[in-house]
């Protein structure tokens, strides 16, 4: 997508052929800093510090993390430490375990000499299909919100609400719940996009608002909070989220927060899609709210903020008392049955068993499958 | 309530008899700044600016805010614009008018030269009132809490969440939600706190985390995002929160993102009170959704938020981009079906028409009532 009139990936590589570039999404929206990432550690810590995040994007930058393993140290050990390593960053997208095991069969059985060249070639194809992936969804979102907006009276906008960042930033282009906003802009639809802010990370707040600006689509941040009001008022035509895992009954573990909106769309009939490419599908898990793995991390994501004062500079604040604790959970889990549909790579379908079968009929009763599709 | 070891109410009158003391609110948790109002202007603008909030203080200082115009020019014309210029400062809340109305017929039949007195010996008995209903909601409170403990596994403590600020420094003194809450750990039941931020202004990681770790209640503060979750894993007992205005039929308008949690507390059959007082009630209004006037604030208090550096000093930071619009609602409304009980100083009872006139057999069909209570 377009920063100012140049377009850009959320990752690529440099000139050097081996170099990665990417944006330190903690930095945005005051700053744009793009960084290298030259060895294994700097892709490792680059997504621990939440430098890259986004499921799809973690998956990408965890790819070329094995590349500039290999490309060090091409060993079978290095190989499997590197996987170890990477994998351990974190836990609850299941597109970073799919990413490295996508690489992983791809060069385990070549030659030691040739296994970089052959983990940037893989790494490279998981970007290109991941904005391949993306521009379906897209296209597939698009022709679902050109539905509801034939219903709108005449000239009134249609009224996404969308929770976290899923956009560009948080995959290789385009984005998966955002993509169809941008299509739906570009196509001339009238839209207005209500932007929760996303606490405590401040992904909508920060990535969502900024890229949305970049593009031109009409959009106001709310805090977490509003969402439910401004359903109950009618202000929400339709809400439409990203996936960090999809299990194969349907629920969607998504950014903590998200199940509340899908309790209040669901309590004023509001539809309510969660968009996503196969990739976070993991077909080895039924039951999101027992099986899928929540991230707690650091309670000082909770206390302090950073942000720039009205004089420019950076700065980090606390907001709570300084002997409270606080807790920090990252994700929540979506029940299927608050989920109106998923939108795909292939197609909208029901968030049932059923309804992935019906998209994915090549998928067995187990195994992960499709990670090197 | 306590202050290390002094004793407070959130609003006294001071030693030269006229003065009226409050906390500057806004300076919470990291700064203790006690002001003083010395006119109607000074109040006014102390609501407005929300140097102080929550329903029933905000009808406390109204009232004292009276007594301060009176003082200085008791005519019926004074008396009538202060009533207008207080009445305007918050749109949401009915204790205010509740409030203002009850000194006013106190001291619209006085002679001019004793107003201000009556007035000052009103807003003082509206002040102890409230401090006396907030008691009582306390110990009907508590015997909820106590039935919800006994089921707790030995020594597990009770775990209640609660939105926004609901305690001693939104009322007089002991607070509504919060009143149960410290009379539990008063009494030695183990109880922790899981406590909302509430942006925008984050009223619970400003006060209430302040309020309770005052008291040396056991709390976390959590994003509110957080509460689904919570709740989904079986990690919250009951919800507790107050009410800005309930309607006679038990709809309950409070806190931005309340809705959120009573939607995710029935999901997952925990309870949800709302603690009022009678001043609180609404009797003339049924349909909260459709008749409670929502305030909208600045847009800046989503864009803006203030805080400490590591350093101690206290910075205002922004944390959207500089190009992106927000709207801030102040509150919702929950309807009166998600709500499991309103605690009122007369008892706990459903959340209807019959439930509220089962505590208020003398409210008439029609008519605020109650306001000189």
């Amino acid at each position: 997508m377009k920063i100012g009139d140049k377009h850009y990936r959320s990752i690529w590589v440099g000139d050097d052929g081996h170099s990665v570039h990417i944006f330190d999404q903690t930095q945005f929206p005051h700053s744009l800093e793009i960084m290298t990432l030259k060895t294994m550690t700097d892709a490792a810590v680059a997504i621990r510090e939440m430098k890259v995040r986004g499921a799809p994007l973690i998956g990408a930058v965890g790819a070329f993390g094995l590349a500039l393993a290999l490309r060090e140290e091409p060993s079978d050990r290095t190989l499997s430490s590197s996987f170890e390593t990477l994998l351990d960053t974190r836990p609850t997208a299941v597109n970073l375990q799919y990413c490295l095991e996508a690489v992983y069969d791809a060069v385990k059985p070549v030659e030691e000499t040739a296994r970089a060249a052959v983990a940037y070639q893989r790494a490279q194809a998981l970007c290109n299909e991941d904005a391949e992936l993306c521009e379906s969804i897209g296209r597939h979102g698009l022709s679902l919100f050109k539905k509801i907006a034939s219903k709108k009276r005449n000239g009134e906008p249609l009224r996404v609400l969308t929770h976290c960042n899923a956009g560009w930033l948080a995959t290789v282009d385009w984005g998966t719940a955002l993509a169809p906003i941008y299509m739906a802009y570009d196509e001339g639809i009238p839209i207005h996009v209500w932007v929760d802010e996303t606490r405590p990370r401040n992904q909508g707040a920060h990535l969502t608002a900024w890229e949305l600006g970049q593009h031109g689509v009409p959009h106001s941040v709310v805090v977490d909070n509003a969402g439910g009001h401004l359903m109950q008022h009618g202000l929400v035509d339709v809400v439409i989220v990203g996936s960090d895992r999809t299990t194969a009954h349907g629920d969607v573990c998504n950014k903590i927060g998200t199940y509340l909106k899908a309790l209040a769309a669901r309590d004023n009939d509001i539809p309510f899609y969660v968009a996503l490419p196969y990739t976070t599908i993991d077909w080895r898990i039924e039951d999101g709210l027992r099986e899928i793995p929540i991230e707690e991390r650091s309670a000082d994501e909770v206390h302090l903020l950073k942000g720039v004062t009205r004089q420019g500079d950076s700065k980090m604040i606390r907001i709570t008392p300084p002997e409270s604790s606080a807790v920090n959970h990252g994700f929540d889990v979506t029940p299927a049955r608050l989920v109106t549909g998923l939108i795909t790579e292939r197609g909208v379908c029901e968030a049932s068993r059923e309804g992935l079968r019906s998209l994915y009929p090549e998928q067995g009763k187990s195994g992960p499958g499709m990670v090197t599709g």
